[in-house]
């Protein structure tokens, strides 16, 4: 039998990074290539006891229907964090609860881009934020990444060349994959532009509570007095990646098309959950939670970086995050960085190749992305040193 | 700030029905207007034993992300199910888990329609079907419904008047909003059609295990020697539907193509309660409970239809329904059905007017749902004789 599949499901592929993701069965790999908190990360037995409460005394609203725009009390109390917290959101703006923060990114697109329209993202940018993007049948759009975040020139550029631009996409804080971080200056020029040409964008910022080094940065959103920010983010790197639990602050006329966009798609997000991550944000302290995850990622960011500085040959480079998740160590010309990636799997060693992060899917990369919230300490240890050996192999023989 | 809807948006209202839900916080007015399962329905003991087993045992797995098809076990008790409960699933077929019934819907027409293309459907149907097709920018083609199901020479019209569909839904069994089943023969010969058009089929049926009279019918999908048919059914009706668990079983090409979507939309449904309701589903007696709820419907349902036997002028017309949630009752042409709805919720009743599940939103209905899992033994009694005391003065004000 042969399908006539929506053309915007024709060309697009599963992402690399779930196929890695799905192939790292074999326990003798060292993994680089997670997108993973670590589980240390859960607070499972503070979560397992306000379930165990939630059955006994509130299964009936738990386990029923609820409404789409999510759980009354939690709503609430996310939108009074994120004013507290970032300094986000206005008499225009409506805070819902979606299926993690992805759902947030797919639900915007959907609600604002026809087929054939195009979205603007910073080259590289975060795999499944493309991939929503296309199957919602949009172009995705890329524009250069400078060490302080998007080149402010070329998105304007890129605004204009592209008229049926509907909406741009960045991630500011501790970016997927390169975790680069805007500087503020940068973020205030990114805000003058979508006002310029009234133009959405979506905030992504499911990292932004991770920071570890450095000083807070405030977020686009705190900065959007006309309406045009559609903040993003998740509860996945700070209490439960598995539960499915992000939210959206954005301008209520937009949060109310995408309210119906959810109606059609999971009619709402896991009601037992919201209910147990309402209770958890409200009556313990989530926040030295969080400061245990930072202190913990801040350690393992500084013993990957150490092991990058001691292990790779000065012809590689890579990036030093404040926070979040990420490394983006770039090669130089000398090495493919395909061949690169295939010789650390040799050596038991997986990382994303670039690619996976191109907007134009059939670019070159010359960078790998490496994480550091999953591997063990001795694991980052004899990572680095692994990609030093090979990187050192394949100099030696391109010489 | 004016925004720039994409056009599948801009037309499509909130539904009806979840407008009706919300506004039902009056505790006076009795709802017969909720599609909502029985909280009786929900095991929430033993639900409460399991999750805190997982808690303790397995947290790491319950909080972390997971593969997008769904959590491998789970997927394989449901496809052993399907077989042996339905006769379903053949070489080619795959099963996945769902962010409710729902979302498989969405996902098959995401995977199969271009903006622009018909779905067809019958008329009335399921409103949340209804609008994921419209979310996705397609066209719902109605067909009438006879007592025995879709009239098939109109489908076959339909269908070669409309060169540009590309799908077929149905919900053969206990449908909504109608509560009607479609005869074998019907099955039957629905099957051939989208056979000799090489149309795929959704067959939804979220209801089929909720059976309280009559004899089983065979699903299409145990039919289905083609792969044409992508089967959607999920635990809302037989365990919580808060969860938000369904599954789909589909021809594989098919279903990869959804798992791409699927991917874009929520990366995964959420794993602690794909592991629980795994759990529940091989450790507990799941056939029991299903039949406790059987004889839970049964007995309401029996309930409300001696109440309009009862209660209603002889010139409104009721379905009998042999399981699932719903009656659908139809108004003679005397009676204005926006009126009759009116002066129930003014007379505190609440039932969901038949317009909202047409697959023409400006069409005009003589219709109305009412459900009996939800309301108590009493508001059953009362509701129907207040719904005769209506249409008795409704009549004689036209006489």
């Amino acid at each position: 039998m042969e399908y006539n599949y929506s053309d915007k499901m024709k060309s697009l592929k599963p992402s690399a990074i779930r196929e890695i993701f799905k192939s790292l069965t074999d326990p003798s790999i060292i993994s680089f290539a997670a997108g993973n908190p670590s589980p240390l990360s859960f607070p499972a037995d503070e979560l397992a006891e306000i379930s165990a409460d939630i059955f006994k005394n509130d299964s009936t609203t738990a386990l029923q229907y609820s409404i789409t725009e999510g759980y009354p009390p939690f709503r609430a109390a996310i939108a009074e964090r994120l004013k507290k917290k970032f300094g986000i959101g206005r008499d225009f703006d409506t805070t819902i609860v979606t299926s993690g923060g992805q759902q947030g990114i797919e639900l915007a697109c959907k609600a604002l881009c026809n087929e054939g329209d195009a979205v603007i993202c910073c080259n590289p940018s975060f795999i499944g934020a493309l991939n929503s993007f296309r199957s919602n049948g949009a172009n995705t759009i890329g524009v250069d990444l400078d060490d302080d975040g998007i080149n402010v020139e070329k998105l304007e550029k890129a605004i204009q060349d592209n008229p049926n631009a509907k909406m741009l996409y960045l991630i500011p804080t501790f970016q997927n994959p390169t975790g680069i971080t805007m500087s503020v200056e940068k973020r205030k020029a990114v805000y003058e532009i979508v006002k310029k040409y009234s133009i959405p964008m979506i905030e992504d910022n499911p990292y932004g509570e991770l920071r570890f080094a450095g000083t807070d940065v405030p977020t686009i959103k705190s900065m959007d007095t006309e309406g045009l920010v559609i903040y993003c983010s998740s509860f996945s790197k700070i209490l439960s990646a598995g539960m499915r639990i992000g939210y959206i602050c954005a301008p209520d006329a937009i949060v109310q098309k995408m309210v119906v966009a959810k109606q059609s798609e999971d009619v709402h997000t896991n009601i037992f959950f919201q209910m147990l991550c309402y209770r958890y944000m409200t009556e313990r302290d989530m926040d030295s939670h969080i400061a245990d995850i930072r202190k913990l990622y801040g350690a393992k960011c500084a013993l990957m970086l150490e092991g990058l500085e001691k292990n790779l040959p000065s012809e590689l480079k890579f990036t030093r995050p404040e926070g979040g998740l990420f490394i983006w160590v770039t090669l130089p010309d000398e090495i493919d960085m395909m061949t690169y990636v295939r010789k650390l799997i040799e050596k038991k060693l997986a990382v994303v190749p670039g690619t996976a992060f191109n907007c134009d899917p059939d670019a070159p990369s010359h960078s790998v992305r490496i994480n550091y919230s999953m591997p063990s300490d001795e694991q980052i240890t004899r990572g680095t040193e692994i990609m030093g050996e090979v990187a050192r192999e394949m100099l030696s023989e391109n010489k």
